[in-house]
């Protein structure tokens, strides 16, 4: 038994092998490559990729789960090696579905999707992409198809990114999050509006770098195991236990773009940090989903970084880095003004309440686009009606509405959006949780300490890597099944003591 | 014949990606990074190499290459397929020579080796080395024996970097240019030593890392197909036709180093960047031999970049960018400090003159190992001995003596440094070549121009990648096989007037 759990251990990390091999070289051609190297570089990180997935797909990787099947069976479901085969054994089945040459039509219409995109958002061209999307959605269905037995169309999609998750769980969450946030958007757009110009100052980019890299240092993150590099869209990346690495970008005239960024990232990567390090190379080795991935770098940008008692301690820092930017600024100034909420256009750029609608607007319209109830054509006008509807606004045109993310040009529709709402719910209900145990938290923070904080999520989320799914982090953390209850009190204690609508 | 042709193509560019991946993951591992990553990226580089390895001499490149035989021999001899053919046959009976085992035992002795002498080198133990040196011999000598029919057992090791040379004609060859070289630097050591003391003020790194990027921008090193990065030990890098890079180092206190360095790899670089762009990612798609590397790079380094015409345009230059530092050092004491020749211990800080005689010790030292005439136990006595002999100087211990360069113990023993000197030979000849076709070459580089060389060293060398072996470019491009006279001429000429020794 243990011969073939050490031979499954080691094609498992030969296949992980080139997956990070290929993240190397996809970090390198977001950072430093040259723009005559792009050519190469594209074909060489779809062979690699390739080569991963002929790899953990191999028929011998399923013989050795079979072998390996009683010995699973004969421990207890926490156990690790149970957990590997258990999470293993999902992976081998999801990915063995999709014949190979789907999975090739994919990439090549990816490929295809994107660049299409890449010139059609700047000129305003929804007609060129639309085409394109017809496509996208069809092998859209097409990849769910290979998952029968389905509750709703994009669950197969969504259990991609979010094991597990299904329609039927997150419709009336995002309906009763969606029916709890308009009338707050609505209460603070009635207030008057806090003054954020100095945010536009000019800031020179290497202190706001060293301000940023100091904070998420004393956060926890490791540069012993990681870096930051500067790129066009920010993220986060690994390639083993010992290297996990965030990008940022910074821009002259913004000062919280840079600094959250780095922030939201760093977030992230110690969630991957805090993976358990003999998970590396395995199955287990990640973050278990998309969703609670964005709880924490929501949670480390937002929910500390965004908070009273982190820039009680930061913002004389802050403004002993710019005396002459935010000298006549005070405390209680600044804090408002990252904490500004304000129904705007580019999701990317939302402020914490707001930012739900945006999601939920793409992850409805995902719905209808796949349930077959509304046309490719029609899209750019449900999206402008959706916004409308939610947050009183729409674009002057395509490119910043339907054409704004990436997403739905990368070759799939559905799936991709939930993560980030889920994890704004998820986070809440995890920071609720690390509170309760540890009580001095708020004080910590306001102290610039944040070991306690990092410790509990270090031992109650990140070691367990995919171990656990989300509802059972969830389970085993709060005692209950996801709610919005402890999101939705975050976000009236926050906003309504900031904007003085208490009672709303 | 021509889809047998394409799928050979394809097989090979497949190898080669793999080969590139493995080389930008050690490119990363060289430069940025962080500690905690460097267990994986071992493996990582490792199990891409083997891939490369494995995909390279599959038998289904053997057939291929069999099956297009007639192909191959209906085409003249210098058509771009029939080279192809011919130098991918070539690598690959070379590669298929040694059993798998057999490579991997290398590996892992390379990895053994190489992690012992990096502990012994500060410690001044050659006794720590000595066993595993004997192990690298045996490997070295087993190597040599897949290969009968060698003329001299270090035959088999020196054609893995320089294809064609052989013992029989690189000894005559050093021979006669030690004999030139021993009197040469006797009669320097004669005369007064210029002042280099400057050269170790205080320079600011960046103004340093501007001045370099500057030249080797101006001798046609492409920025937009490639990059510089520092790193410990400096290092030229192709990733792809797009993608060649460089690295290197400063020192605050050494105006030279990084400025000499960044030359040296940018020679290499645009070499690299001179191959024909249909030849990337085939065995065609590189350069031809660790000789003619060298070559380049020092040719760029040292014949263009250690002259009076380059100085004379580029000394007020670096005087402006260096006032404080540079304001009362005249051009010509610059120039004589820069060509200082000085029996010295070690081989990479040494000049233009005596550097070729710690190659030729080592050279010798190797033959000496193989042939069986000298003993792993006497090789540090026989190390100072020749020192002695050839330089007139001892290291007072084994690390600058024996055990300062990593070549030998990275695995093994012959065939890695006679290119050093045969690129200054060869450099040398092309040299003369290229002044007899462009005899305004010199005026061009005291105006800080260099696209005529550029361009005459592209169209007459570089383009031809591995098509033409080392050998054959000589031939092609001089008209005779190679001599050491034009080498001897150029040293002569150039330190002859520095130091007043015309008449040596």
């Amino acid at each position: 038994m243990n011969d073939k759990l050490t031979e499954l251990k080691s094609r498992l990390r030969e296949a992980s092998d080139f997956n990070s091999a290929a993240s190397v070289l996809y970090w390198d051609q977001t950072t430093y490559m040259p723009p005559g190297g792009a050519e190469a570089r594209g074909r060489q990180i779809a062979a690699l990729q390739k080569l991963a997935q002929e790899r953990f797909t191999d028929p011998a990787i399923g013989r050795l789960l079979d072998d390996l099947q009683p010995y699973q069976e004969s421990l207890p479901y926490d156990d690790d090696d149970a957990s590997l085969l258990r999470v293993t054994r999902r992976d081998y089945e999801r990915q063995t579905r999709l014949p190979a040459q789907f999975v090739g039509e994919m990439a090549e219409h990816s490929i295809a999707s994107y660049q299409t995109w890449i010139k059609a958002r700047p000129a305003n061209d929804f007609a060129a992409v639309a085409p394109v999307l017809e496509k996208t959605l069809e092998l859209s269905r097409r990849y769910a198809d290979y998952f029968p037995g389905y509750g709703h169309i994009a669950d197969p999609l969504i259990d991609e990114s979010d094991p597990g998750m299904t329609v039927a769980v997150l419709r009336p969450l995002f309906k009763a999050l969606r029916e709890q946030l308009v009338p707050l958007v609505d209460a603070i757009a009635a207030q008057p509006v806090p003054d954020d110009s100095f945010i536009y100052r000019d800031y020179v980019e290497q202190q706001q770098w060293d301000f940023g890299v100091d904070i998420v240092r004393h956060y926890g993150y490791d540069f012993e195991r990681g870096r930051q590099d500067k790129t066009h869209h920010p993220y986060m990346i690994r390639f083993s236990a010992g290297d996990v690495r965030i990008t940022t970008r910074f821009s002259r005239n913004n000062l919280v773009d840079g600094l959250f960024s780095t922030l939201h990232e760093a977030g992230h990567a110690m969630y991957e940090q805090g993976v358990a390090q003999e998970y590396d190379a395995t199955p287990l080795g990640h973050g278990t989903s998309s969703g609670v991935h964005e709880s924490q770098s929501r949670l480390w940008e937002n929910v500390v970084g965004r908070s009273q008692p982190f820039w009680s301690y930061y913002y004389p820092r802050l403004q002993a880095v710019f005396p002459a930017q935010l000298g006549d600024v005070s405390e209680g100034a600044f804090y408002r003004a990252i904490n500004l909420v304000r129904p705007s256009l580019i999701r990317v750029d939302a402020d914490e309440v707001t930012y739900n609608l945006h999601v939920i607007i793409r992850f409805e319209l995902e719905l209808a686009l796949l349930e077959g109830k509304l046309a490719i054509g029609d899209l750019p006008d449900a999206w402008q009606a959706s916004y409308q509807e939610s947050l009183g606004i729409q674009a002057p045109d395509n490119r910043d509405g339907v054409l704004q993310d990436v997403h739905w040009y990368s070759g799939l529709i559905g799936g991709a959006f939930q993560g980030y709402t889920l994890g704004n719910i998820m986070g809440a209900a995890f920071w609720q949780a690390a509170l309760r145990a540890n009580p001095g938290v708020m004080d910590d923070i306001a102290q610039g300490e944040f070991a306690a904080l990092h410790g509990w999520l270090r031992d109650n989320l990140y070691r367990y890597g995919r171990k656990f799914t989300a509802d059972e982090l969830i389970e085993r953390v709060t005692g209950a099944p996801l709610t919005i209850d402890p999101y939705i009190a975050y976000l009236r204690g926050k906003f309504g003591e900031l904007y003085g609508i208490n009672g709303s």
